[in-house]
């Protein structure tokens, strides 16, 4: 059983999206001090690699501790887009032979490192996402900290919440190629809130 | 395939090991203000359903981002110790047949309640911490917010992380019977942390 650990570390100089709170640990105990090291931990909900919740852009949408444990597991594909220099379309995914619900995007944002916010990075346009929601996909996974363009109108986060399709943002392609996995991706159960950061693992299909 | 989630829910009134940072999460963007609900999460790295890594009481022990995937996947046992009423000894420990590396440690803390912090949890004798080590386990979950005694000495977290033994604690089997399962148990990858929070599933084992 192989498996590829797909989630970016949590630190203090990971790229946040703009806007966003940023994430930090201090100490609150140490071994010294209190026999043990215990640390507090503050970031937002969108940090690093995370799922987005329905209540994300619906006020009457589930929140990712009422999403069922099943929706975060299951047959996956991940698709290699790393040609695409601006987006994903449908045109680009037309050319992938799709027979999963769960699709995962690798584009140039797996292979640019994960140390500064590039805003230029690769997202997925509209008619893309028409045509994944066309499929009866129920999960999206992207490489970028958002799955939509930067600084422009937000389309595709509603449309798909709104469908009951799940979204992970900032996960991290560079080491896993083209092919079926079985994804476990599982967000921290906190009430109420809109996303949660998450650690995210594929486990290579020996039945293929 | 059934999946159990065994872990409870963070939320700002869930009990919290007396002296450890509390819950809070607060909204920082609205969908009225901004367009779509952000949030901030503040949380000690102890809190709720978490794993504990060597560094919470080594120095030079691994810390949680350090530890290799597979130590946080494999088959389990749950053990149910309900009948014990003050702690789980080698003597209870004996009397069940062992036969993996995870163990999950059932017991009265499971059937009480996540509403408030009890300062009589059921907790884990350092006979049984010996006997379980001497078995060659290397991951042991409780039920109880700490597998040692509340207001006594430690001997049972240093003894499991010096030796290779990671430690689960806060999660919940109300609705687990004993048996065989499939445990996945991820924590956030947070450098530098020593525990985090983590979602904690079990697989039903189908090929019993």
């Amino acid at each position: 059983m192989k498996i590829y650990d797909i989630t970016h570390t949590l630190n203090s100089s990971m790229p946040i999206y703009p806007g966003n709170p940023t994430f930090s640990i201090k100490k609150t105990s140490t071994i010294e001090d209190n026999g043990s090291n215990v640390s507090e931990i503050t970031m937002g909900s969108h940090t690093g690699t995370h799922i987005d919740a329905p209540f994300h852009f619906l006020n009457d949408g589930k929140t990712i501790d009422e999403l069922g444990i099943e929706r975060f597991l299951g047959k996956c594909q991940v698709l290699d887009f790393t040609k695409s220099s601006d987006c994903v379309t449908d045109k680009d995914l037309k050319e992938k032979e799709i027979n999963t619900e769960i699709l995962l995007l690798k584009t140039k944002n797996s292979l640019v490192g994960f140390d500064k916010f590039h805003e230029d990075f690769i997202y997925l346009s509209e008619d893309g996402a028409r045509y994944i929601k066309n499929l009866g996909v129920k999960f999206v996974g992207v490489d970028g900290l958002s799955v939509k363009k930067f600084h422009e109108k937000d389309f595709v986060h509603k449309f798909f919440l709104s469908s009951g399709i799940l979204i992970a943002e900032g996960i991290d392609l560079e080491e896993v190629s083209e092919g079926e996995y079985f994804f476990v991706g599982l967000p921290l159960k906190i009430a109420g809130a809109d996303a949660s950061p998450a650690r995210i693992i594929l486990v290579e299909d020996k039945e293929k």
